[in-house]
């Protein structure tokens, strides 16, 4: 992919996100990754999603996050998705949000229950909490260490980041991930949705469990790996 | 009515579904079935409902599940679309979604009541769960499956398929239906709006029971049946 | 006020209830009377408030409910505003919807505090809940009964209808009305807002009370009557 | 700034507050202030948003609150926005609304915590609830008043009001600011999305408490103030 091919792809997610009801005011942010080029594309700080042109979007390197093209300042996330593009392989594409109900399980400082199907489409389990950051991790490289947060915890549950595409980060917000960065852009509505139903769940089942083991492999599978059978392959 | 009529009505009906609220992403699908010419049509798996055109629509045989005409694949959930129809005679048409409230009762396992007239006027009681699928039927045939637990709840629990047009599928979602895929629209909307505010009352008044047998005869009957008086006739 | 203007004004505000959100599919009417010219002005029966025009709105007798002119069928909640309009000698303007969090209360069969400043400029006080229909009421002439329920709740509780103008229905909805079918229509979304605020303030305090007597004095009494000083006069 | 710029801010974000979402009706209102020429700039009482038009934006004396130019009612809430510019001196912009989230708390009597990142990039620390009014300052002076109860909470806390540019009136609902009329409808459109997210945060956490102070700090600090590194500067 060209790295113009590239702006344009996260221009047009970013754009969405902007319209997609995940996301107040600036609060949100679409990159890729170009790794045969060794660089990531991502949304400039604090502009407005429907300003947006090609041409405004940043190119970072994937090795060092120097800024490689563009005039304007990239999101103060950039460290972040450096980080979760350095220690997820398959992963090409992230999209932070606020959004509201995902941010409310994130703030409560819990992980999201698989209730259900709409859940199980998109992610293999429950989606995980991150380990919170230590004050020291927060006072320097703030954003480049909730990126660390996020693989130690991925790696302490020995979760893979392509079954698991999300994260909730406690006190902050979540972070959902893909193949590319409109994949992401799904899962990131996905999560909204499953974080919404769950909550609701909750409110009419307090001690509501997980779905069973065999409906949770029955969708997820369908949908993901050699024996899918969802959609027009 | 030609197959063209009924590629163009699932067509329509698929593409409202698409701007309704009650589908995020592609997690919803409309059929309706001709039963004089013994096929169903259904939306094609996982395309976008603004892209639909009514020569996507698949036409599948009513007794076998063949695809008659068209060429993607039709949606998985086709084969409870199949069982549900050759279970339940009166019924021409079925809505399946992952709409937020409906879907938080059917996670929560709990059947909806009729707390008042918006759901009396189109539910003739209690909404049923369906029971779970065993193990084995998630395994095989899992959608098929899905929709032999539906027509196994309404036998055991002697509902009139037309007197209850909607089902919660338990850690999955609501199926609606109806004498036409716009009837099973309507009511797909109907389930989810009495599930909203099912869930608010209950807040309210956690202990709420049943609107009255007297009222939901009223309601259900003033517009269903040979004594029914609202609308233009 | 002519007849067509009647019909003007009451198609306009059918039309305005069906884009508000306080209405799904065709739950909801809006009337209003010409108490010079003995008739009330009402919605056609489940037709679609787009298609609405000022020729398909009924006129019906104010006093003995025949429908006057026009060829549909008047909405079959007719009866119910009639008796409001003959009880109600103030009131010239209706409206009736199943709006979300109303009917939740409504359901809920508790009357809306008054929580706060916003319900307080349009509602001196409680939203009172009507009586329930007694079973014979219900069999028969069930719509003009209903209208005899809130007749009874305000005359047992001395509620003047200009100083409160909305009712809520146990186990049905909302009613709301005032000087005119535009001033029903704004106090039917005043009472939407102000019982889903109120639902909100008791999630967050179970046993939150209502304002001080003198701050719901000064809220109702500074948009209504002789010491107004609100909007422009 | 001269009036003419100033009518033509303030009628641009009473606009966008009109489509805001944060606005039912007319319940609410933008304004901002010209320190250098001694004045404010407010919505007329009780006009529709999208009618404004600059000449109808009422421009007052920051002195003494007597109308300087225009001939419509200015909002009755000008003495509420006149005493918060009156003894808050880095505040050029106001803005009133009663956002349902934001107005729910206010209506529990809640201060409103800061449970995560979105709340802290925005307001440092807890929104306050304003004292509530006393019945002689509701009898005379209300609005003036209501202002009055916010400068002595402002004071009693040792709140700055440009790191603290909102406050709950309780009973009421909100009022933010900031140094212009637009930096002021961010943080109503901050406050209300916090306030959402803080009911759902209790709804799955109810002993849930606020984030630690260092991430407080690392994000109030890296928007606001010598530090800053967040948008384009």
């Amino acid at each position: 992919m060209k790295a113009r091919e590239l702006r344009e792809e996260v221009c047009r997610v970013n754009r969405e996100l902007g319209r997609s009801g995940l996301v107040t005011l600036t609060w949100g942010n679409a990159s890729a990754a170009d790794r045969a080029a060794g660089v990531l594309a991502i949304k400039p700080s604090g502009v407005d999603y429907e300003a947006l042109k090609p041409e405004d979007i940043i190119i970072v390197s994937l090795e060092d996050g120097r800024v490689v093209e563009g005039t304007l300042r990239p999101s103060s996330d950039t460290p972040t998705h450096l980080c979760i593009f350095q220690s997820f392989a398959g992963v090409s594409g992230i999209v932070h949000t606020h959004s509201t109900h995902a941010t409310a399980w994130a703030q409560a400082r819990r992980p999201l229950p698989c209730f259900g199907t709409t859940h199980a489409d998109h992610f293999y389990g429950e989606v995980p909490l991150a380990r919170p950051l230590r004050p020291e991790e927060i006072a320097e490289n703030y954003e480049w260490n909730t990126g660390v947060t996020i693989v130690d915890s991925f790696r302490e549950l020995r979760l893979d980041p392509l079954q698991m595409p999300a994260v909730l980060v406690p006190g902050h917000g979540p972070f959902a991930w893909g193949a590319s960065a409109a994949k992401a852009y799904e899962n990131a509505i996905a999560l909204e949705e499953s974080a919404r139903m769950a909550l609701m769940t909750l409110a009419l089942r307090p001690d509501a469990g997980p779905i069973p083991r065999e409906l949770l492999d029955k969708h997820f599978l369908r949908k993901h790996g050699p024996g899918a059978y969802y959609g027009q392959r």
